[in-house]
């Protein structure tokens, strides 16, 4: 043993997973299935119709919040264009559902130090009226720390919850590091604030305040809600560290009517097999209200029937293709609850969603990595060449599908880069500048590719002239 | 002659000042000064006082509009942190002028795709009334386009002007690219336009407007000029490809009342010798409304006054120098030319002003590469260990010192890399957390060891305590 080799070898020892194998003991070979590698370069080359989606979908629609004329004409947008592009079956499925809308907002330091910040409504927020409250503001540097606090500490004042999310590729934070907005509102209302103003869930520094829904719960009363932009939340902590009593006057005015109507829309490549279980895929057609949702989620919806379109162009698969665009996954994931009541029941071969931007693709999990090794080992050898690495530990994700896999569905999930996902997430800045044409054709290259793995085999058929 | 030699000996002929020179012939060695370089070193090293203000200024004061109550508070501001610092002669220079304030501002398309773009108000923008205006789009990809199309084709609509302006390190592209806000709103009023929205002077994609000034000139008829968000911009470029008519509802409230009030705040390090002539250095105090002028410009008054303190603490220049915090210059450089006809005919040996964000120095200029050809080489190789390079092209530039360089003070220019400052200039965006302290400090070195090298010589004083 010699000084260099050493470190090498305290190394395998500590990490064998990395350790070098031998040859001899490697798992039989699997290589890409070439029809599907074919259709999988051909997509990640060319493909357009993605691009042409999303472009169409944000410039021609815009913002489509829940539940209003704008998802309206997004869904009639989305029933036009389905057919146009040669889809079946293609429908609205509708439900009902109230509809939360955001009026006159201003957040205002009016001591010690007077300045306006930057600020947007929680989905849900009560509403100030157009008068506004005022109240002094007390700090949390978390959720849990706000929960300690007396209630006494609390009452009548302005509760302003900080944290330190910082960005990541997988998006795991956003679980921990949502807290304030998701549970924020409802603790604070419990403890008799007079309202409650957060540090924007997102990792950017851009004047632009990161919305999203919570729900007051255990009956708490809604009390005024908002996120300060992250510049903002900073400035109100340096102001805050001068040690005065520092007042806020704050205007969020929000209105809540019942009997909404939004809608899930539905097309389909329809199967050789009509018995065969279906492949479910889709993403969520509403948006918040104040960007144009181009990367939550056009690009999504866009993904997912570009890939589809890319199977229907080359020919006849054994199974149905249903691509689904959710409505109203931003207040909760009404339009997934509403497709599992209707066809949880039904047989499904997969059901999986792209909702988490427009970014590159790097990994993927399944359960077929337990229930069907050999198609999981096949779709890790035809993603690998796009970058993609497989997560043997992935876990079932997704607002839109969980209800259908809670339901029996098997799971996949094609992971994408977030690592800038959450500077743009629910702000006025999710529009199509931020979208990559290149990552965004791999993301179809990569569901086009776990479609035709996954379709039963692709027959050639009367093959449909290309439209766009 | 070898052919590897050829291409060498080519480029050596096409570009003679980049050639290998014999250095028998280079001139004599120039070098740095070892007492300003002790200064600079300490300065990159351990400045605080750049920071500290900048920070101090934008946390405790905000936005500075001109000739508002904002910007007294940041003169009360000012005089007392400059006496706190141990600075002499601490005093306000008032002068009125009119005061432009915004108020309610929305664009919205309301055919063929109802939707809101987010727009700001240039500065001396007409009023539309809370009730706003309506009208078609007519689209121009310059000023010139729009100077050349028939009156006829403009009257009763709102002009766009387009542009693509790109980061350039030195600025020197907002000269051109600018001239749709300078001159674009007098041109449209002119030609009958009831109003005027420019893709906004920048370089970024966020959905944040660059306001920033234009006049009325030539008689036009004041009309509401607005600019819109890059990513809005680039949107209504994207509906008007589609090639319907495209209707703009239009808000832009704002008023203009005369008889405000705005100031400039002076300071000094006295010199030795009360009759040499000074040094002038300064940044402006007013911001723009939307951030917290942090590069636009409290880093600007934070650098030059960090830099003189340094002087100070190592003891008593020659010369004076004086600090002076302008007022008012975004609206037009009211407080340089204030300054000029209060303080332009006495003796000044330089006057320069750090008004290009907070981002490092990258070269610099001066006339005394004429003038004062030694002290010139001097600088030189002082500035040099900063990574800032000389050049000796460089023209007099600065709103706030030209009237006083016309009054005949030689100048100098200490530029900074501007690649990011049209990122966030006149928007929202401008706020503290888009300083690199690093950056900063290195600026504070180069102003620290020009105004040693230039100072006439410092003597070791009875030696003041270093105050924040």
């Amino acid at each position: 043993m010699t000084r260099t080799l050493l470190p090498a070898l305290l190394l395998a020892a500590a990490t064998p997973a990395l350790a070098q194998q031998s040859i001899a003991t490697l798992p039989p070979p699997v290589l890409a299935d070439p029809k599907a590698a074919a259709l999988r370069d051909d997509a990640l080359e060319n493909d357009h119709y993605a691009w042409d989606i999303t472009e169409g979908l944000t410039t021609e629609v815009g913002q489509r919040l829940a539940a209003t004329g704008a998802e309206a004409r997004a869904r009639d947008w989305g029933v036009r264009r389905l057919k146009a592009m040669g889809f079946a079956n293609v429908r609205v499925e509708p439900f009902t559902m109230p509809v939360w809308t955001r009026g006159a907002e201003s957040a205002e330091i009016v001591s010690p130090f007077p300045q306006k910040l930057a600020i947007a409504a929680l989905g849900y927020s009560g509403s100030t009226g157009p008068a506004g409250v005022t109240g002094e503001i007390i700090y949390f540097d978390s959720v849990d720390a706000l929960r300690a606090a007396p209630d006494s500490a609390v009452r009548g004042k302005i509760v302003f919850i900080d944290h330190h999310m910082m960005p990541s590729q997988d998006g795991s934070d956003y679980g921990q590091f949502g807290a304030p907005r998701r549970q924020g509102p409802t603790v604070a209302s419990k403890k008799g604030a007079i309202g409650i103003v957060i540090r924007s869930i997102g990792t950017d520094h851009h004047r632009n305040p990161h919305t999203g829904v919570q729900y007051f719960t255990d009956g708490a009363t809604p009390i005024p809600a908002g996120a300060l932009a992250i510049p903002d939340a900073e400035q109100l902590v340096r102001v805050l560290k001068r040690g005065r009593p520092v007042v806020m006057h704050l205007t969020l005015v929000s209105q809540k009517t019942e009997g909404g109507q939004s809608g899930n829309v539905i097309a389909e490549v329809p199967g050789r097999d009509p018995r065969a279980p279906i492949l479910l895929v889709g993403g969520h057609l509403d948006s918040w209200d104040q960007g144009t949702g181009a990367i939550d989620d056009a690009s999504g919806v866009a993904i997912v029937t570009a890939a589809a379109k890319h199977i229907m162009d080359a020919g006849r698969p054994q199974r149905t293709i249903r691509v689904v665009w959710f409505g109203a996954e931003e207040p909760g994931g009404l339009g997934g609850k509403a497709y599992a009541e209707a066809h949880g029941k039904e047989p499904h071969a997969i059901a999986a969603e792209s909702d988490f931007g427009a970014d590159r693709i790097w990994r993927f999990s399944s359960q077929l990595s337990k229930t069907d090794p050999a198609s999981y080992a096949q779709l890790a050898a035809s993603l690998a060449p796009l970058g993609i690495t497989k997560n043997d530990k992935g876990e079932a994700d997704g607002t839109d599908v969980e209800p259908t896999i809670a339901a029996g569905a098997p799971w996949i999930s094609l992971g994408q880069d977030g690592s800038r996902y959450f500077d743009v997430h629910h702000t006025p800045d999710d529009t199509l500048d931020k979208i990559d044409p290149a990552q965004l054709r791999q993301n179809v290259a990569a569901w086009t590719t776990m479609l035709a793995l996954l379709s039963g085999g692709i027959e050639p058929g009367a093959k449909q002239p290309k439209r766009r």
